[in-house]
């Protein structure tokens, strides 16, 4: 049976690929050049983490490691378009794939924690950095307010599969199982979400700047 | 009689609950969800302090040390929707939090860089940037172009601000009362700016690109 | 004959005032306030190693060791708003130092990483990084999808420039030598890119979000 760690590490390197695809279709609606598409894959990959280790000074940062993931981001971003013509046939693999890197990357940013020895609510934040940071930096970069302020439960998911890989981690309830299990509740809840358009209630505020 | 710490100290809780509060006003404008609210109030009130930890290399930074602060911007922003239909009432309390807000954290921003025996344009550079990025991170997340830039003296209150609390800080002029003046001229430089519109001369350049 | 060090220092302060000029220009553009002006010079021409150096663990950052950088910046960009009304005669000068930034910052850039030895992929994108982030956070600040990913041969000037400079310090070529082909090449490019408006493949993808 493999350990949590290199299912994790798996699961992470499928994320980031997901993370870039997603990153270099954004790209391709502002109609950036393909060097953009690249660079923005790579940032939308690897911004989360990197902010997380930045936050929390925790170097070196994973691309710095491992410069391969750059590579890896940036190609698969360039890859995209390449596919780009056949992408809407994978409409529901797209969503998955991007559900199962918000997910594992929440995973990742907990676990980073977990090893820092850091306070529980560091631990969570820590996680929803890592998985919602690198989708504000692309929605920043292409000039839009970031989706995760807006819409959908993702910032939610985030929290949720936080909160639970934590508590199992805490309960010592075994590595994978916990893995598996936070893991499985996120994606679902995160397609639930989707498929049934759950929504945050809105704030909507309408009076003029304060100012 | 209190010590300057503490005294800052409990400024500056009430700063940061200023603004997450105004923050969260921000994002009603922009119809963001609850989630969104929360964590740009969050973001608001510690985004400042946690740039400069960052550009200073200034460890651990202080969320993660007391990850409380995390819960009360939170739920500062997320109050502020329950008292949304009262708050025009309280238009000049705002102003007037807000105002506190910016000095307190321009204060705070010049210690942090005094303990670390930093140069002195390196000190008021660091008050600024306490002060005045949280605003900045809250409307690029908002896709505004920063208020900071366009508007009021915001900017100049928090250098006047610094370079009082770093000269009396110089000469020893006694802790608290080089705190209190600093407090006290900096708010009343920026409510009198608010009062009677005092704004900085514009650059207007209105030839194309040179690209 | 200068020592490498010493002829790279001199250029990268010219770097420092061309990029603070043009980011002058750019605020002027968006009607900013004198001290935006001066802000948003000093946060394009010093952000770009300010960002390489908080990914990379690299302190004290330049502008903390060498504080008069801040007063060098901001000044030149103040410096900008006074000769305004001349400034369109100089087009191509501004052109010039703009490519002069963007080579000398990228170098500067590698040799922060090979100093730190760190892996060949990692030096040249620190020098990427260095050479293009000031812009990206100029065009953020003004609130434009940053002209890096839409347009010209930029990005792509910085790695050619990077990855020569690294091949010829890797054989060993000469370090003055080494300098001064990697900057004639790059700003030789830079400087036909525009020229002949050379630009890269757009990726254009008009579908609806996926979400």
């Amino acid at each position: 049976m493999p350990s949590a760690e290199s299912v994790l590490f798996m699961f992470g390197l499928c994320a980031m690929v997901a993370e870039a695809m997603t990153a270099a279709l954004a790209a391709g609606r502002r109609k950036m050049d393909w060097f953009g598409v690249a660079m923005l894959g790579s940032v939308t990959a690897l911004g989360g983490g990197s902010v997380r280790d930045m936050l929390l000074g925790h170097y070196p940062l994973l691309w710095v490691k491992y410069p391969s993931l750059l590579l890896l981001t940036g190609g698969a971003a360039l890859l995209t378009i390449a596919l780009a013509h056949v992408v809407h046939h994978f409409h529901l693999l797209f969503l998955v794939l991007d559900a199962i890197g918000l997910v594992v990357f929440t995973i990742i940013g907990c676990s980073v924690a977990i090893e820092m020895n850091l306070p529980l609510i560091v631990i969570v934040v820590s996680g929803m950095i890592t998985g919602c940071v690198g989708g504000v930096l692309r929605d920043i970069l292409c000039n839009e307010v970031p989706l995760l302020f807006r819409a959908e439960l993702y910032a939610s998911v985030s929290l949720v599969t936080g909160a639970l890989y934590v508590a199992g981690t805490y309960y010592r309830l075994g590595d994978v199982l916990v893995l598996l299990v936070s893991l499985a509740v996120g994606l679902t809840f995160r397609l639930l979400a989707i498929r049934y358009k759950w929504e945050m209630p809105k704030f909507i505020y309408e009076r003029g700047d304060p100012h």
